[in-house]
């Protein structure tokens, strides 16, 4: 019989994983163009009371911060997601507020608490997951705050640069643009309906469709390619991320921008995986779509003379997009537009709570 | 009888407290010098994704995270603080780290969730204290994250601007600089060990001592004016805040610059009130003065020849500092000097977990 190790303490935390993990990072330039924007003078390797980075020129900084909990910490509990996957999750989340502004992401300060008897190794593939999140994104982890608490907590602030001027607001939408979504959404939300309504011995769907359903959560990914291609293309109206759903997002548009939005039903895209578990547990394919799922799109609006240019750009680093609908006079008036003409009030549960 | 009125959802609180609040923030300029350095293109007022600063010019920024629990959420169970304190506090931790950098604190993103039925009275004061808390260092609540969770939790992450090249990092210490501090250190920490000690109808202390003790809880006050005289005067070779105790601080001066740190017991300010409840508890002044005590001072170092010079700038704002002792050469070594000469290890328990 052997004794566990017991936990680390903060300093031997700092000291023996943090340290190795977000080394050499001082000196380290993020680029606009050609040009070094921001180059970090101090990192996490520097441990100072703050990180430091240098502005080498005039530019528009977004920051933003994102608390996880919730859903992805029931299908952690649930032993569906490990640390790792929480600590990707957390980068994913807080990026994606940076890319829905168009900005590209530069630094994440992450807050990572912990229950006093978080073994080693899973405060490890946390932090490994966060490094990893931020890698993805070609970001870095240059500081934040760890510590115990009563239970794992993990909240994120994120830092993006961006050509002045060139952040995408919500705001900006016109009677007439083009409503675009960078992918089907739905996804994250019917992960969660199902492992929500069955055991983990429900076999309703096979263990591929299980992985696959999961794989947003565990391999979540902010669009910031797609971000920075609409901020470049100075053509983009208004942008936000789905993370509230995608209902929550083009109300968070109408909102901001005065404006309706009327989504069409036929071109709006569906995963297969959504339709299945729609259909396995008996729910509406367009609740799924629509409502509050924490997908990480984007969606954005364009002026219908400028679709093209936006594509052809999209296409050029290998991605697409789709466009969902369009945008109406109607003030904040979410609706959709079936098979057959008819209007109806847009489905799907809005954000009220987080 | 009448039944309480239920807490308001998030959105409800983003349209009636945060942004009333937080209103006004798009086009406040920070001013570096005679230069507006950084202006808020978008703050909360726009609730978009994120908060767009615009960056005028070359400088360097300092991001740093401070999750708030622990020692002052004691107090605040205890009902010796309340949610505008803690608003006040979250504030003061996140921008005591800028004022440790020489920066000039420009914004903070504020992490509140809380338990789903705290009243909007409660709440409200929560973001009242930020908010406060903000404008005592001239700073704006950018943006952050608001929602439920089990607990109250509160986190920020804060943003400061400083002129190429002048923040102060802990590495620069050189044998022979002059220790020194902003302030007597140990309140924090007395105030926590008395009211641990003692239940609320103690009167071992007047209740005018009492609410003194408690006053760097409840009016948490980040040293920011003497950061930036201390970055300005280019002549102070490492900096730290105390909130990890002097002796944390003296450690994390001693650690990064590789050298040792000498405290004279003479000269080490000590407040009368510290005084008071050592006396009353039976405990060491020095193990409060130089233990875990979250005052957020600043503790400093300055070539000896330099000092004459950072005091003027100190007396031409109104205030003062304390010369504590000096940097020797031996690597993380930490000693106190007593009044008969002779040379202890420096007493005061170490951060070792927060």
């Amino acid at each position: 019989m052997t004794t566990p190790t017991p936990p680390s303490d903060e300093p031997a935390r700092l000291a023996g994983t943090i340290r190795p993990l977000f080394s050499l990072q001082s000196g380290w330039s993020f680029l606009l163009g050609d040009h070094p924007a921001v180059t970090v003078i101090a990192g996490v390797d520097a441990q100072d009371d703050c990180a430091v980075l240098r502005v080498h020129e005039p530019l528009d900084l977004v920051v933003g911060s994102d608390y996880v909990r919730g859903a992805k910490f029931y299908l952690y509990e649930r032993g569906l997601l490990d640390e790792f996957d929480l600590g990707v999750y957390l980068a994913a989340a807080n990026f994606s507020d940076v890319a829905a502004m168009g900005a590209l992401p530069a630094a994440l300060l992450s807050v990572v608490r912990y229950p006093p008897d978080m073994t080693d190794d899973r405060f490890n593939a946390v932090m490994r997951g966060i490094a990893a999140g931020c890698s993805a994104n070609n970001a870095l982890n240059v500081g934040g705050d760890i510590g115990t608490a009563e239970r794992l907590i993990l909240s994120g602030s994120a830092l993006g640069i961006v050509p002045r001027g060139r952040s995408l607001l919500r705001s900006g939408a016109q009677h007439g643009d083009l409503v675009c979504t960078t992918g089907p959404t739905g996804m994250a939300g019917s992960a969660l309906a199902y492992f929500r309504s069955v055991d983990n011995n429900d076999r309703s769907l096979s263990q591929q469709e299980r992985d696959a359903l999961l794989r947003p959560w565990r391999r979540a990914r902010a669009k910031t390619v797609e971000g920075r291609i609409l901020s470049a293309s100075g053509r983009v109206t208004a942008c936000i991320d789905t993370s509230d759903g995608l209902k929550g997002a083009l109300h968070g548009i109408a909102h901001a921008s005065h404006v309706g939005v009327e989504i069409d039903a036929n071109v709006l895209p569906v995963a297969p995986l959504v339709r299945r578990v729609a259909e396995v547990l008996g729910l509406s394919v367009l609740d799924l779509v629509l409502g509050d799922s924490v997908d990480f799109e984007l969606a954005f609006t364009v002026g219908a003379s400028d679709l093209q240019g936006v594509r052809h750009q999209f296409e050029g680093a290998g991605i697409g997009f789709h466009v969902v609908g369009k945008v109406t006079s109607e003030h904040e008036g979410l609706t959709l537009r079936l098979g057959d003409g008819t209007i109806q009030p847009l489905p799907g549960l809005p954000w009220r709570n987080a």
